[in-house]
């Protein structure tokens, strides 16, 4: 990176093998922010999801422009803002390059740029019939956090202990992203809820895809719930920011190296098929082997509406 | 420009012998759009300050994202704005790439990308002892409209037609920019106002200025008001979005020759001098040829402040 903040624009030098990823994400207070969050969740979670979105192209991150409205100077919050934003920037080398400030209500827009070989970016679009479908990680301990922080669910103050972090302080998959430019097909990463996204994948590479419900991992915290809670915030949960990829059966080794290189847990839990009708579908296998009926996997399948 | 909207992020090849600049602007409800504004202008306005700030590095737009925040889904509003900014869009081949969209306080975030050749940005920082500064087109008609609009000042209909756009729907200089590559020193876009930008080509390059009060360029509808008002908009007015530059004397004829190129108009309005104290300073000098006392100066130079 050749030029900060300071003049009309940030410069950047590319190396010529290489292509430019970018990824703008807006966090808005009372929609993705509880209005009392601390303002180092919301710094490091601000960059945190646009990184997220790098690691499931397989990108490494270059540097990143935050634009932020306030609704008054405010030098403790924006001291505690940049030290969560600051953790992500210096944990995965991506400098802060420009940006804008202005007064207004609360909002966060984050855009960040990643460099990736050319042509290796991994896309939604490359799926194949037989690939296998993994995910990192988790998934539901976000959606469990909020659901206690809006008391529609009772949790012991040391379970909520153990999950909030996920809400509120996303780990970036920038290594798995890395470490699956050559091994996935496809890639993207889980914000709105691991089956709507992997509709996403489906529709933009034409197949259908088959899940096991059991094989969907979840925390031993969201494991305590009922079974319902479980497939519902596991299956459909959102803000995880895990990383839901395909790839060739005879790739299984290398996976299962990569998830103990990076000591993070790879589950594969389901299978890329061809499609069969004019849209796409999931099959969603229940513990007995049997597929759930279109209601049951109707309600599993409702996505986030971002204006709900 | 390789892949848009409808992955994780969006792809960009660049030429190997370019850097890329990056400007990232926040527009706020209240703050820099009128509740009432038409979405038209704020979709013009929007994509028109960020290429404004490309402009003034000299950079050629590649393409930008858009993050936007509305209280509602409005598919109207967002039909009218859509058309807006892609005339800017269409007009300077700097197509769309990704973004996001959500429900909240009104804000729009773009952030846009150009290309420059290596090593070929116009910095603020390069401003020589000798060298001419000029500014483009004319300035305080913005600020102008914003006092009519305000009630603070009377202008007749036809005036107010005849020079609203310059506040609604400025015009980026982006073929100016890329003119002024290899001959400007150093150069800004004016967006805070003529005499306090130019301070901060002076902070970067350690230089004083001289700037001749009378040279600077105002609209015939400007020119009706009183000195007072004409002095303060067109010295301090804010959100003209011009280009002011510095080139070395001997290039007056080629920047002569780009202006008529251009059609568009290009003043000298005072000189680069070494810096005399420990802080940049300019020298205003007025009608008869004296310099204005500190007092007066001081009026002028009272920048834009985001939280006033």
């Amino acid at each position: 990176m050749k030029l900060g903040i300071g003049d009309d624009c940030a410069l950047l030098k590319i190396d010529p093998t290489e292509e430019i990823a970018i990824t703008s994400d807006m966090l808005v207070s009372g929609r993705h922010l509880f209005p009392d969050a601390s303002p180092e969740w919301l710094g490091w979670k601000a960059l945190a999801v646009n990184l997220s979105d790098l690691a499931a192209m397989g990108a490494k991150p270059l540097g990143f422009t935050l634009a932020l409205a306030l609704p008054e100077p405010n030098p403790s919050w924006l001291e505690a803002f940049s030290s969560g934003l600051f953790v992500i920037a210096n944990e995965y080398n991506c400098p802060l390059v420009g940006g804008d400030t202005t007064a207004g209500p609360l909002n966060i827009c984050i855009t960040a740029f990643g460099s990736i070989p050319r042509d290796k970016a991994i896309r939604r679009s490359g799926a194949l019939e037989g690939d296998d479908i993994w995910i990192s990680g988790t998934v539901g301990d976000a959606r469990l956090t909020l659901a206690t922080l809006r008391h529609e669910i009772e949790l012991s103050k040391d379970d909520l202990a153990l999950i909030e972090a996920r809400m509120h302080q996303p780990t970036p998959r920038v290594n798995l992203g890395l470490a699956l430019k050559e091994v996935a097909n496809s890639a993207l990463d889980i914000s709105d809820g691991l089956l709507g996204d992997l509709k996403h994948i489906l529709r933009l590479s034409n197949k259908d895809a088959e899940i096991f419900l059991e094989r969907i991992p979840k925390s031993a915290t969201l494991r305590k719930q009922t079974p319902e809670i479980q497939n519902q915030y596991s299956a459909n949960g959102g803000d995880d920011y895990e990383l839901c990829f395909t790839a060739p059966s005879d790739k299984r080794d290398v996976i299962t190296k990569i998830s103990a290189d990076l000591n993070l847990l790879l589950t594969q839990i389901g299978n890329i098929k061809s499609m069969q009708h004019s849209a796409p579908e999931i099959l969603i296998v229940g513990r007995d082997g049997k597929a759930l009926n279109a209601q049951e996997a109707n309600l599993l399948l409702k996505s986030f509406d971002h204006f709900a």
